[in-house]
């Protein structure tokens, strides 16, 4: 597919210089030469599509490094590929470039974007470059599922488990680093929650773990609102516990930072990109050796129960849905 | 696939009350309620990819009628994709939407979108919404071709014909009759031509066609700059005339507004989405038919013939490639 510039200088230097290792060379991109490009799956495969912006100024700021802009571009995109137990295929890019991108950002961008995809195993299908006063990147991503493998976010049953994989609230410290230097933890601590929020990594669990799963979300809107969606109004969730969704290192450095952060903070920020899925409980050992074989960590932290809300085990309420209105 | 807004109230009144309705009910969609689609085309068929955004103040202004806007958004896609070959399936929609922008613009909005996926035949697969300070409309399309049927732009031989579909400069004229009122014309053919800037149609032959098409494009970037790209630096082509690809009636307003439109402009500006296609001359029957039977214009305008270069049918040079390095 061609990709267009005002400045069609600019658009040879970028489509030549930057762009085209994107293709991987495979047939169907056409070099980028074409008006499209064409998308093939292995026969019983359905093509899962998705499609996520990030806008300077709200998903990321300027000066992040363009290697962070990438990772959160691909990683967005990714993580809604892996919630539909889908791994991903290929994708395409809608650049609408402003006056401030110039070759060098955009070569760490690309050669980034070039090192996720090797990593995840998909190419470039084509794009769309514009100007704009405002820096705005789009992708479209396609993945491949078999039918019976994509999965929903509202198909969970009565007593299935609640699984989430990682930990929680790693980007949000990070970003409270980064906006707030006033928080006191060691130095060795501040570089790896920045470089989570900087460089997040998509949890691919779904595409894996897809035939043991009964529905599954990604956490992009906050935990609370995320597992709303898979309770959809029709059923309630029982936690075990909510403060093991937070590594121990982070709940550390929340108790010395008391008044900065907290875990409700935590719970309704969503960059993390992991899963919250459900499961019958018979799939337990499969699940938990699937995270294992994969290095994902999982954990069971409670139960689907009849009713409506979010419970602790002592049965208060959490949350109850009508305070949750905001999440759709 | 979700749809997101930061203001989450909003997100939900733009997809129940104005997007569902474009899902036309696809069982892919989901609808719009999971983290992705996905699309399903019947065995044999590839998956054509195409994406084309367009952005206020470049594309189009705020105080245009969001229909024209919804018009430019399909248009620039279909377009593309029927010079692939292909018939238009589904797209995805990614809207970056700005302040100014209320409920009542986007129900116009996608009222014509509704109106245009009837037209043409597909569906909305999901999107993203988020909030910018600048309106950008991003689509990514999807339609469907056999691998045979699929059309490159390079693919012609010495000999074929250069046909071209419609007539070009339309959409030209309507733009400056918006930008300069002194354009002398009755007020018939005012309106007549602002609508063919405002809203311009695809011409989806190279789908209908595509067994008879050697090489085609979408004349997007100019009708020289378009050829080019079938010519590719590899052949020339010799031109039967060139005021043919103008119609009659815009050659007279030129001929009584001589300071204000030339020809030359008509044919460096690329609004009308027609296409410009070579095909061998055994088919000039079969593709006259077809053309009939579609109800488009077509008109033979040349040949492909050795050499680099665009010339007039003295072969004198009407363009030679090395003054249209700007178009690639």
């Amino acid at each position: 597919m061609k990709i267009k510039l005002s400045d069609q200088l600019s658009e040879k230097i970028i489509i030549n210089s930057l762009l085209k290792k994107l293709s991987f060379n495979k047939k169907g991109t056409f070099n980028f030469e074409n008006d499209a490009a064409y998308l093939s799956l292995a026969k019983n495969y359905k093509t899962i599509v998705t499609t996520d912006s990030i806008t300077e100024n709200i998903d990321f700021f300027y000066n992040d490094p363009p290697e962070s802009v990438a990772h959160k571009l691909v990683c967005v995109n990714l993580s809604d590929l892996s919630a539909m137990g889908s791994a991903p295929v290929a994708y395409t890019l809608n650049l609408s470039l402003n006056a401030k991108i110039n070759i060098n950002w955009l070569n760490r961008f690309t050669n980034r974007l070039f090192k996720l995809q090797k990593q995840y195993n998909f190419y470039l299908l084509g794009g769309d470059i514009s100007k704009s006063y405002e820096l705005t990147l789009s992708a479209n991503f396609f993945g491949k599922a078999k039918l019976k493998d994509i999965l929903s976010q509202n198909k969970c049953s009565i007593g299935n488990d609640i699984w989430i994989t990682g930990n929680l609230g790693n980007s949000y410290l990070g970003y409270k680093i980064l906006t707030n230097s006033k928080i006191k933890l060691s130095n060795k601590d501040a570089e790896y929650y920045k470089n989570s929020y900087l460089y997040p990594n998509p949890c691919m669990f779904g595409s894996c773990a897809s035939m043991f799963i009964s529905a599954a979300t990604d956490i992009s809107d906050g935990f609370y609102g995320d597992l709303n969606k898979i309770l959809n109004n029709k059923v309630a969730a029982k936690l075990n516990k909510k403060d093991f969704l937070i590594s121990k290192n982070l709940r550390n450095i929340i108790s010395t930072n008391k008044s900065k952060i907290s875990i409700e903070d935590i719970l309704s920020w969503g960059d993390d990109y992991q899963l919250v899925f459900t499961a019958n409980k018979k799939f337990r050992n499969q699940i938990n050796n699937l995270g294992k074989k994969n290095n994902i960590k999982l954990t069971n932290i409670g139960a689907i129960i009849k009713g409506k809300g979010i419970y602790d085990d002592s049965m208060n309420v959490i949350k109850n849905l009508s305070s949750y209105d905001h999440f759709s």
